[in-house]
């Protein structure tokens, strides 16, 4: 079997290049093989042999995606996109800019053809199995027929990059009933109930944590709304928790003492476990890691982006929604 | 100065009668008369000297509100309300169902000349200040002059009730430039700005445990996941973090020593500190406890109703949003 070729754009986020280069560097494998896009000169001392692919440019974390679409064609982030469109690579991993990595991945590597709108699906670090949740932000608005394609593609996506057979969906809503919510979730109910997806109702946003379904659909707004509140409290959480405990002598013996513990939840709960966000929907696959994104962090996201390739994650996502489309009513 | 008379609905909220009535007692004072409403044979027992207005019957947890508004309007939740629509009684608290205490508000008491739609400000268990959340879940659909309104209200109600002078009002969103955000917060943006209120600009939610602003405004489809984000959040964290500690010895010594830090954060976190979630807009001010409220937070509930009706949080709101509303172009 050949090698799956994942392009890397090593220029992006917060910690690159080197923790970038470094975490490609340990997801090379017998089977996948992470190819780098930046500088040549910057990242030849650090490559260790893996392929480099020149690029010039680079795009920073605040620049705005309109802008980035216009002038940055050249940087590491576009050409590691362009090599998935062209079919150089099997998916794309970045750390950087996640607005510009929606618009890179738009503009080169494209929509597939019966897809209203790509969306970002997050595995979510939760308690008792694991949630992805989609959309978690590329559409801040969006329609019943959106959502349930939200559906199909997150369920593809948790049946073959974390291996959860027959995935349960859910909408999350602010009550069970189905009459409970806003016009666009009570839109979607009757919507989802009538489509193949194992629906199984309205969530609350209380149960995220505590895997509320397999796969979790929402709006780009909500889903990015309860992605960034549920990482900011529980940083906030443990920050005021660790000031607490250190605060007297006897907390600090205790928080010593409790440290494995505090460890273990702490990674149970740590996002870089599934490396960040996938952005489906596309001709190619798309990691979206954390701007400050570990070695650990970019390997995962290279390690499950080949998967997912492997997988044939875009083309059963193709396959599905196609099927849906011409199953459609009308 | 006279008395501030509340209405407490008795029978309403998980623990009703006895922790409602023990609520009730701890809270009466030389300015504060609590007033008991429901079942004349249950209560007498309880009420040690505290005034009875006889309710026949109960609006249960799980009942829908529009079945309720039709056919209990002679529940003590009902009848508690109306007390304040006539005048009897300056504030309501109830810790029963939600829903139901929304229709008994709009009926019972109605809402002020000006306002488009009451709204649920909670106060919420955050760290480094109070915030306000508003719309926490009355209007799962809302529109920009909804919101700017709810901005005012909120306003008032964390002047008189949590004593912050010139509150700074923020928009719950999804990234802090104001072209972020769905249609409604990028519509309500420009609203804001143009508006009499100390308006700071959008904040994230990943904030909001943090103090966001003193006021944060959001629809109520919106306020209420996010509401229900932090505390399942919050809930869930603290339940693993006591299984991990718990699994171990050497855990176990160490959470007999962090007690007392552990005891601190929660009460700081404790939503109980406000007694629960105030319906602003109407002609009387409206407390809905949560369902579980202990007798500290149904004391805590009414005295805060109390100073609220003090403070004449109905009549501030009312001449704020007629100056809006006469203020308005067009």
């Amino acid at each position: 079997m050949p090698k799956i070729r994942v392009a890397v754009d090593a220029m992006g986020g917060d910690r690159a290049p080197e923790e970038v280069v470094a975490g490609a560097l340990a997801a090379a494998s017998e089977s996948v093989e992470p190819v780098l896009f930046g500088r040549q000169e910057v990242l030849a001392p650090l490559a260790e042999g893996l392929e480099i692919v020149h690029a010039d440019d680079i795009v920073a974390m605040d620049e705005k995606p309109s802008d980035v679409a216009r002038e940055k064609r050249e940087s590491s982030m576009f050409a590691a996109c362009r090599a998935v469109g062209e079919g150089d690579a099997q998916a794309v991993v970045s750390a950087g800019n996640t607005g510009a990595m929606l618009a890179a991945g738009l503009l080169e590597i494209r929509r597939l053809p019966d897809v209203h709108r790509p969306a970002i699906a997050v595995p979510l670090p939760s308690i008792g199995g694991t949630s992805v949740l989609i959309d978690a932000g590329a559409n801040a608005d969006a329609r019943p027929e959106h959502l349930v394609q939200f559906g199909h593609m997150g369920s593809v996506f948790v049946e073959e990059i974390l291996a959860i057979a027959d995935p349960k969906v859910a909408l999350l809503s602010i009550g069970e009933e189905p009459e409970k919510g806003n016009r666009l979730v009570r839109e979607t109910h009757p919507v989802l109930e009538a489509s193949h997806l194992d629906f199984v109702g309205n969530v609350e946003s209380r149960e995220l944590l505590a895997h509320a379904a397999d796969v979790v659909v929402c709006d780009g707004f909500t889903g990015n709304m309860a992605l960034k509140l549920m990482e900011g409290t529980v940083k906030t959480l443990l920050d005021e928790f660790r000031k607490e405990v250190e605060a007297s002598p006897r907390g600090k013996l205790g928080g010593l003492l409790i440290r494995p513990a505090a460890r273990s939840l702490r990674k149970r709960l740590d996002p870089d476990t599934y490396g960040g966000a996938y952005l489906l929907g596309l001709r190619g696959l798309v990691v979206i890691a954390h701007g400050s994104s570990s070695r650990t962090a970019i390997a995962n996201a290279i390690t499950l982006g080949a998967q997912g390739a492997a997988g044939n994650v875009v083309e059963r996502v193709a396959t599905r929604l196609e099927e849906e489309v011409a199953a459609a009513p009308g």
